[in-house]
């Protein structure tokens, strides 16, 4: 398949799985009985939509599509570009910071990248501020079947390749309770397209059934407090580690739509 | 003068603008009423100081003294470390986010660095929320007086330093008014060493004058949503772009004391 028809395809579900994701996101809104809805900010590369809603107090889902030049001292890390700096990039991301502390932050994102060369990445993970193992081993549990459904091999490693990533060497603690992420990913185009397509989709549908859960559910001003903690753990990550903020950064994002990951509110102690 | 000779009296004086800081703000506190006191944490390499008190929501005076090697790749910053990478460094920083938006965050910092060079680095920036005209003007009319005493090409060239320091360029935004910031400062120990001591008493002074001077002050809900929201911003450059923050969380530092500098609370719109 020649580049250019990839590049279409892969950007037509980018923007159809944000349509899915918010739709969902609406939806719960309006069994909360809140009916709040995304707003939506066109900027020259995408769209990025914000919820402030009464499950979600704040959510993003932004779709891009970025064609540009990679600064030089950044393209050294990226593959594909020893000769050109050019670049093509689409993707969605996704933050949800839901206001009942006992609902997980969640986190998900798939693009497709090209260089001299072109790959998929992504992946999703979930921070919850109190413990709750049940609710881990549904996550890890539907993320292994839609893993297995495309390769036996794929949760394993793109389990570890999350815990690895999303790890805060100065709080020597995890993020979260971890999910799974890949990169570079480019072994065949269309087994990853569609590797990615169920990622997206299983993502859609875990958020929905994690908050539908829980949603209703009452909390203590102490559970509130540790939440507003654990937001902060979240910022320093983004803002110290995460390499989509620094791609984002360095390749001409919208900063709205990069910082759109971060919490309505956090403390420190 | 011998280097060990120079590390003790830099070492000292640090130790001694920690109590005299210290000193400043718990008076201020009393003034206020609060009785507020700094709680001390030594750890292995320092003395870190917390206050939460009324007049400062959240304040980090931090004593540093750290002995060690640098990690191979953040070595090539640093001056002196090409044949070896060990270091010695100690050094007060002072981080402080008062309650009351009317009164703006304040930052300072000085340090002497040792490696195969040595060399003093730090200064001061101001914060506000809100427009302060006269206030911006006394502020920086100090830092020049204090400057001038010791060169007369001091304040513009560490004024722009710091403009061009504390900028946030994902968001085009200065951090704050700027102040002086100045670094590899090895022109002559002795005058060296008398200019940062110098700058260290003004910080002290100014930080007690501009408090002392809207402590009282009464403010609106909507000030406060301001403070929150500047806050976030002091939250990304800190995280995203601060050298301090690097080199401390890459020279074994204690990320307690690093992070100090984090505000008590923050918002993202």
């Amino acid at each position: 398949m020649k580049i250019k028809k990839k590049q279409k395809l892969a950007k037509e579900w980018f923007i159809k799985l944000q349509n899915i994701i918010c739709n969902n996101v609406e939806q719960l809104e309006k069994e909360y009985g809140s009916n709040k809805k995304f707003k939506k900010k066109k900027w020259k590369h995408g769209e990025l939509r914000i919820i402030k809603g009464e499950v979600i107090e704040k959510g993003g889902v932004a779709f891009s599509n970025v064609i540009g030049k990679f600064p030089k001292e950044f393209a050294k890390k990226i593959p594909g570009t020893k000769n050109n700096t050019n670049f093509w990039s689409s993707g969605v991301s996704v933050v949800f910071h839901p206001k009942n502390p006992k609902i997980p932050a969640m986190h998900f994102n798939t693009r497709f990248i090209c260089t001299q060369k072109n790959w998929f990445g992504g992946g999703m993970d979930v921070t919850p501020c109190l413990v709750d193992n049940k609710e881990k081993k549904y996550f890890h549990n539907e993320l292994k079947k839609t893993c297995n459904f495309h390769d036996k091999k794929y949760y394993a490693k793109y389990k570890k390749w999350c815990e690895e990533y999303f790890y805060l060497p100065h709080r020597e603690e995890p993020r979260g309770i971890g999910g799974i992420f890949f990169d570079y990913k480019m072994d065949n185009w269309e087994k990853d397209f569609s590797f990615v397509k169920d990622v997206g989709i299983t993502f859609a549908y875990l958020a929905k059934k994690i908050m539908e859960k829980k949603m209703f559910l009452k909390w203590t001003q102490k559970e509130k407090e540790i939440q507003l903690v654990k937001r902060g753990r979240y910022v320093e990550f983004n803002l110290l580690y995460d390499r989509g903020t620094k791609f984002g950064l360095n390749s001409g994002g919208n900063p709205d739509a990069i910082l759109m990951s971060m919490p309505p509110n956090a403390k420190w102690k």
